[in-house]
């Protein structure tokens, strides 16, 4: 995965605003080393079970020149006593730093997060959303208490969301996993999931509660205020690249993508309508005032006078590129004081007296980021769909999409039987899941709650 | 290498300042892999000459269990067709890319930058200095003319000084590599050097004309206005983590770190000295107007009121932490409405009247940034000795150390064999070398102009 600088910039957006969430709640940025030694890995056992099967190993630490001439090939003779593994996920490597910073209560919690770049081996890789690469933040804490670690699980799953739902504009469930979806080494994992355009859903962000899990494999204890011996309860949670996946696929449309204000790198592109380079030259003058008020209120602008392309080319790149508005001005515009400002969202006109245009552009940034949201809650709204018997919970995942909700019987074996059979898993058990008593869809055997079932990415 | 959550805030500042200076100067972010095919890394010569020897591999994708039960193995099935190459600098990736990016003078410059973690497999690591795997960003420019390139390549090496300037309080010397010190690929290579305070040097930044030489390597073509397939022409530039040991080994002294306002994490501490929790309470409520003011400026500023530790363990931690203002209050200066401000630079201190204290802390801040680039300077400049005869030479770099100012012959012999008996190499020719005709202080030789000599980390 190459990221473009366009792409990029949106991610740089992503960062800023999830980071500045991040020291809100009182986190911290860390870095901690790429390769993790393997028997760091293997002390969490159902951690290393989970990772084992997708784990770059390091073997050698130099390349020479081939006896024979043929090439550069690797130097048998440096190979390292123990292999690195590229690390997939930290917790291995933070616990056993966390071992020798933690003595005391006093010392927690430890609220620290890392920007990093993880590695998955993938089989099939699937851009932004399944690469063997891929950025993300990771956060790891520890804390003296479970119920501690619990509201601060719970804390950052709620992070997750409100930045899903205000910068993303994409609407998304909080839950809890079932367990055989948990993370490999959690207690109880949450998670954010998204609907996508179509009908599959996507999980966005999850938070997991490590229980003590990792610190009884990398023996972090700490004295207790009444001098006690205790291990360290502790959570992590991330989100990824991933998230530029689901940016693209909540909102995109056939002229290409579809960006919330909030995130697009360029919020208004001017591209001016011309003939010969005196008007283009007068036209640059009038817009100059323009640009300095829309940055003045902290809007960014981009003035397109390349020569090189026709109006009509430049207007489908940034339609393509999902530039939420658009300003078109040519001689016309001038002579009667107005501008012509294109929606990206609902791709309407309209015609602006040149005294309104800051605060129309304002408004209508705002309007936008609302309509991507009531849009993309609406489209999930009319996608959860209750059934109450298997044939119609097939029937709805092959014909409509989206989630179903149904109820369950809580087994594993259920999970995996309607999984074989139809591919649809369980995404999550609503946060808001009301009870209700019912029978399971599958198994007819009863359940107490509703949970919802769907296609993933 | 684990970077703690103080440190890294520096290296956070450190990124945001230099981020907006390449934005300045028109480049864009963009991220690359990590893994880079051994074959990629093969193509240019005397890049792979002087990579191959540091190279961390990875030979395969999967871990299992061992089938005598004795823990997790590497699964030799998994075994990669082609190693790939955790990268110890992008070129070839990106040179590869480029390709696929370049047909035509329109589509160049290409201005990108990468900020990311990259290994050199070190035998002898020393933290901050020469670790194996490291943070930093690599810029990587594409140009239609070489004059174009060398001014780009040129244009970065004084970003790099401006920033360590400005930002670091660190001078530095501009100058260019000699050729057995050059990067491994280019053609020339720009750099800034900074003195430590033992008298060893330390490069502080590269920037690196890179001449045709990728760009034949990845056989990169352009189209010419006149339609002509030319190659391209290259420059790549970078600082890492390796600043933050710049920083550190240019300013502290026997009571810890001593950081420049413009990086500190936290620029004003303030600290109670209290007896009981109502002076701390009054106290606490005293100095909530004081941090507000100090804030709406831009300052930024930490209140320590934990009643686990005592003033004067306070004082001496933000000492070592290198906080370049402490403000100490007590009943007593409340009564007197006085502040107590100590400067870390001088350590020195004074009593402020609370209604001049925000404007006096500005005018320290800005003082002390300013007095920690005088004091390098001035050490520095005392630090540069001009020799003539190889006696001498031997001499100051055995009892003063620092900068050598002497002529040399312009061989790769005579630097190396100097290397060989003093470990003194040459840090760079410097940008604003005068002509001045002369001999060589080791080969009796005729030289043009005097070159830096230096022990260096």
């Amino acid at each position: 995965m190459v990221i473009k600088p366009y792409g990029f910039a949106i991610w740089e957006k992503i960062q800023h605003a999830l980071d500045t969430m991040f020291k809100e709640t009182g986190h911290e940025n860390v870095y901690f080393p790429l390769f993790i030694p393997k028997s760091y890995l293997s002390k969490e056992a159902s951690h290393v079970e989970g990772f084992a099967k997708e784990c770059a190993v390091v073997t050698h630490y130099r390349l020479k020149n081939a006896e024979d001439g043929s090439g550069i090939v690797v130097d048998e003779t440096a190979k390292l006593e123990e292999e690195l593994i590229v690390r997939p996920t930290s917790e291995t490597i933070i616990w056993d730093t966390y071992r020798k910073w933690i003595q005391s209560y006093r010392d927690l919690p430890l609220l620290y997060n890392q920007w990093a770049n993880v590695v998955r081996w993938e089989m099939r890789t699937r851009l932004f959303l399944r690469t063997a690469e891929f950025l993300w933040q990771e956060g790891h804490t520890a804390h003296a208490t479970k119920e501690e670690a619990i509201t601060e699980a719970e804390k950052m799953m709620n992070v997750y969301a409100t930045f899903a739902e205000d910068f993303m504009a994409m609407p998304v469930i909080r839950g809890l996993k079932s367990e055989s979806e948990r993370f490999a080494g959690a207690e109880e994992t949450y998670c954010i999931e998204a609907l996508m355009q179509d009908g599959k859903a996507l999980q966005a962000g999850t938070s997991h509660f490590l229980g003590q899990n990792f610190a009884k494999a990398f023996d972090v204890k700490f004295a207790t205020k009444e001098g006690n011996q205790e291990y360290v309860w502790a959570t992590s949670w991330g989100v990824s690249t991933r998230l530029m996946g689901a940016l693209i696929m909540t909102h995109s449309d056939d002229h290409g993508l579809v960006l919330p204000p909030k995130l697009a790198p360029i919020q208004v592109v001017i591209v001016p309508i011309y003939k010969g380079e005196e008007q283009l030259a007068q036209l640059g003058e009038h817009v100059e005032g323009l640009m300095k008020d829309l940055r003045k209120k902290g809007i960014s602008v981009k003035y397109d006078n390349r020569d090189t392309h026709k109006p009509g080319f430049k207007f489908n790149e940034y339609e393509l590129k999902g530039v939420p508005l658009r300003i078109g001005i040519g001689p016309r515009d001038l002579e009667q004081g107005t501008y012509e400002l294109a929606r990206r969202d609902t791709l309407t006109k309209e015609s602006i007296d040149a005294g309104r245009i800051v605060a129309r552009i304002e408004e209508l940034l705002e309007e936008i980021q609302q309509n991507l949201l009531d849009r993309a809650l609406s489209y999930r709204e009319s996608h959860i769909t209750e059934v109450t018997d298997y044939q119609e919970f097939k029937k709805v995942l092959e014909v409509k999409g989206g989630f179903i909700s149904a109820h369950w019987d809580g087994t594993k074996e259920t999970e995996e039987r309607i999984k074989e059979e139809t591919k649809a898993t369980i995404r999550c058990i609503p946060i808001d899941q009301k009870k209700e008593s019912g029978v399971c869809v599958y198994s007819g055997k009863p359940s107490s709650g509703r949970v919802l079932f769907a296609k993933a990415y």
